[in-house]
């Protein structure tokens, strides 16, 4: 069965086959009447809201012609009085539904979730643990954009202690030759060693600089990410560091013509609205790329006819 | 692109063309196999719960053949934590879905999103602003009813300050020819003066008028709000006005045979459920006109050929 | 109009309706492009949560063809400032859908909300009172997996006192012949005297019986259900009952090769994970059993041709 738990355990062939079969679908997309997966039902079990991801998968599934139920509310559950585990959620809403997009506040439960499953399961992120699609529709987003996932020199910006989202692409890039991560964190906020030993063990570069002018200057992917205030230990080392740390402006122009900003939104504040205008800004394309990225990914869970 | 944001802004033309295709649609709900929006995406974007509308845009759409992603959650995008703007919410969704119905808490919400939109957004109400899909049903309600929108006596009774469906009413009735407005207010919530200026420069006629009974006498359209209690200065002061403007079955019998009840639901009686047996009691008629009615807006903003 | 309100009232004739109609509905479900409500729209309309029958309602509806408008916030209708009365807002909602799925958390909900509606209606739960699509699957269950609904010896287990889904049972399988239930409830919670007259009234036994291991080792189906600690006078009561009346591998080698376990779910340890091996274990498949029987009962409301 083809469930999706982890970016980490994806190959260098499981990426490139997703990039492949959304490229694809970014036509499937603009038909109006694709039956590809008529009448088959997918679930979007959310144990918290994340609106965006769920109405992301929901599009998706509607663009191939499937239906959908979904809660926001699958907490209810599980709920104090009721007691239900995960395990046996899961095989009640598996003889529902053809296939489970799962969201849940806990790391590893899309792995207990798809250890019982009789229909596969798409993780939507698990807690501050892993949040798989987000990571192939990042690095599609490169693929798309830029046409080659080798030969890159990333910034990575932000909090990279906590950033969900920038592990994950690490675990994905890092598949890919000639990769050069440059890390911008605050001093409260660095990158894992875990995640620096994954990159380097796998041939990739890992480096630091604080000076994000500098970073700006040398990358293809300038990967923003929100810094968290409840991170630091005071006001004022969070202002301060905030501040290090915005694209604006005066950052674009430092950037190569070739180079892109992305960003996994929601932003609040630390890229500025007047970059919205550059060609360069592509993080609102990165947002839209979800919808084919999680059409393949659908897809490839329900068929088994890889030619489609 | 054609947006709907204002009942105000909407001219004699623009009311009488949704009135014309909702007539058309009435025939097109019946139908079992419609597909003239198959495989687009409406997007119900709820910043605060309005079940009926939201249910009532959804039943329009799935009507048409199309499909709804829908949140009832949509603060969630805003959250303290994660501070998205909605126009950064806008054009996320927008990527998604083909339009997007937006209720907001905050007036002018629905001009902002369509300022960044790349698809039509229809507004669903924004805060105490408008409501202009209500205030097009209830012009439609009473073209269909009374098989004319010049020619009428309307009485306006309640809360004539804040409710906003009669504010939006005054805007679209204000286009046409020989309307007089009887309005009957508690002192409290009388009708603001920029309406009246709005009305007579139009050339409307409006009257005021507090004795119900009188009202019920001369009038083709009775447009019953709710007064809410919130808005007065003392209990017995809410009490005594909420007596006054409750219609009955003695108010009934003022009324004209060819002439109709109206409101915008939900009641919280000041309508007797008595009232519900006569057949110029047409408030439930005219929530349900708001399904050809939000199907003609949607096909409106979904289709360029204006032949369909 | 055909409503479903009371699992009591439904007649042996009913029953072995729906039974008919699901068999054939396990077919139709697997077909992918079935149109038999093609066009329809049902409304589920929740006063509280119930994900779980939500969603085994809304994907019957999806796998017949049809669309489904939904929403667990229908408090918000009824809001202490909207104050709209349940009879208002089915007959707002009646003018959107085709079919209204009720949840409430009112006993005699449905029956008020069936005298006023314009279509029909089907009970998912009303407050304390009736739950009858669980009774009809439940019913449905017992048919599928043992072959029959005469000639059986049912264990009810737990809280016989409270648990609506052993009343409904009762109440349906009362209607056939030669049924012997065999009660095992903690002393604070025995099944009440009307039922035990319902019963005994249609022919069927009714007896009591406190060990557990004597039960299993007679029944057909062991229809285990969920002891609610706050049933309880004390904590020590409730821990005591608890452990008397828990299905775990020594039940399961008492009972018969051909017997099944039910349960409703969720479960809260009152069935060990163990058990779930066996194949004697049919809760389950019970619960999915639930997509065509709400299938049976949704084109059963829809359809004036019992030909399907």
């Amino acid at each position: 069965m083809k469930h999706l738990i982890s970016a980490k355990s994806l190959t260098k062939q499981d990426i490139l086959s997703v990039i492949d079969r959304a490229l694809h679908m970014q036509n499937v997309q603009k038909e109006r009447n694709t039956r590809l997966l008529e009448g088959r039902i997918m679930a979007a079990l959310f144990f918290e809201p994340s609106t965006r991801t769920r109405l992301s998968f929901e599009t998706a599934m509607l663009r191939l012609g499937g239906n959908v139920i979904s809660t926001e509310n699958a907490k209810e559950f599980s709920s104090a009085v009721k007691g239900e585990t995960l395990e046996d959620t899961i095989r009640v809403v598996g003889g529902y539904a053809d296939v489970i997009v799962l969201r849940h506040n806990e790391i590893g439960a899309a792995a207990r979730a798809a250890s019982v499953s009789e229909v596969p399961v798409l993780s939507a992120g698990d807690g501050a643990g892993e949040h798989p699609s987000q990571a192939l529709l990042d690095t599609f987003t490169i693929a798309k954009e830029l046409g080659r996932t080798d030969d890159l020199t990333v910034g990575l910006v932000g909090d990279l202690m906590y950033g969900r989202t920038v592990h994950s692409l690490i675990y994905t890039l890092s598949q890919f030759s000639n990769i050069r991560f440059l890390c911008a964190a605050p001093s409260h906020t660095p990158l894992p060693d875990d995640l620096i030993k994954f990159a380097t063990a796998r041939g990739a570069t890992v480096e630091f600089e604080t000076n994000l002018a500098k970073v700006a200057g040398e990358v293809d992917v300038l990967y923003q990410t929100r810094i968290q205030k409840e991170r630091f230990q005071s006001l004022e080392e969070y202002e301060a560091s905030k501040g290090l740390y915005v694209i604006d402006e005066s950052i674009l122009e430092k950037m190569k013509p070739s180079s892109i900003i992305m960003h996994p939104l929601p932003r609040a504040g630390e890229i500025t609205t007047a970059v919205d205008r550059d060609t360069r800004a592509a993080y609102f394309r990165q947002t839209h790329y979800g919808v084919p990225v999680r059409m393949a990914l659908l897809l490839d869970s329900l068929t088994t006819d890889e030619g489609v």
